[in-house]
């Protein structure tokens, strides 16, 4: 998929998931606070695995562990994290207080173009990390990575 | 796969993740509370995305949504999780401090066999949201939760 189709996607995710909070008021929609865990939640298990994969590539390679942990990042670049990064959530206080920078939810474009380019590597590293000989995968880790790097440096402050 | 199976592909998983974590002890192995920090949010993810998916299937039905969401959990499900339960992460604080009751430490066999009805039921769920009607998903969804019931009945301290 190219960046505009999975930058449409992403749109047609957080408008579906918009959709879906208006349709779930009766349910109570999730709190900011509850979104601000989710959230914090969400990247703390990418770091668990990226950090399994590293430790992996770098010291005894283990293949399922890294499909298996290439796997957990990939469901989560796809599964719509930005529905939590709703109006309302600017600040205020999960597990901690957000790191979010406030370019995060004025700059819809340049947004949407990091999250669609962490699921594009994110997914390539689960695909290789099953077909893919060890050098492709410690490639696809790096583009990955720099992906992660990328997004924190614009969109995250410093702690 | 049967349980069995299951379970040894659990043992597996558990056993790779030990020799992991004995390989990188010169990349410092994970202090315990972070391994309980990375629990807790893995469960935390776990229950947004049930919850997306009950508010999916008890409202506006949203296929792309449910099967997102049922992919992060089968991930997780997936994901050998019972690495983050080592010995020495008995008691501590993550998050907040745990809330594993010791019988999870204690009891592999009985632990083995419920992780093994969780990933199988979040597999099939995973599975049928893509290719099952409504109907099945909404069974699969309610066999899925009661595997995460059973298990927090057992292995986890009331609030």
């Amino acid at each position: 998929m190219n960046l505009k189709i999975r930058s449409l996607s992403l749109i047609a995710i957080v408008a579906s998931a918009a959709a879906l909070s208006t349709g779930t008021q009766a349910q109570q929609a999730p709190k900011p606070e509850q979104l601000i865990k989710w959230r914090q939640s969400a990247y703390q298990v990418v770091g668990w695995n990226s950090g399994r994969i590293k430790a992996s590539l770098d010291g005894t390679y283990n293949k399922e562990e890294v499909a298996r942990a290439a796997g957990v990042i990939a469901a989560l670049a796809n599964a719509g994290l930005g529905s939590l990064f709703v109006p309302g959530t600017e600040s205020g206080k999960g597990w901690h207080e957000t790191a979010a920078k406030p370019e995060l939810f004025q700059d819809g474009k340049r947004v949407g173009e990091a999250a669609a380019n962490f699921s594009k590597e994110a997914n390539e590293l689960a695909r290789v990390a099953v077909v893919g000989d060890l050098a492709t995968i410690k490639d696809q880790y790096g583009k990955l990575s720099r992906t992660c790097k990328a997004c924190h440096d614009d969109f995250r402050a410093k702690e």
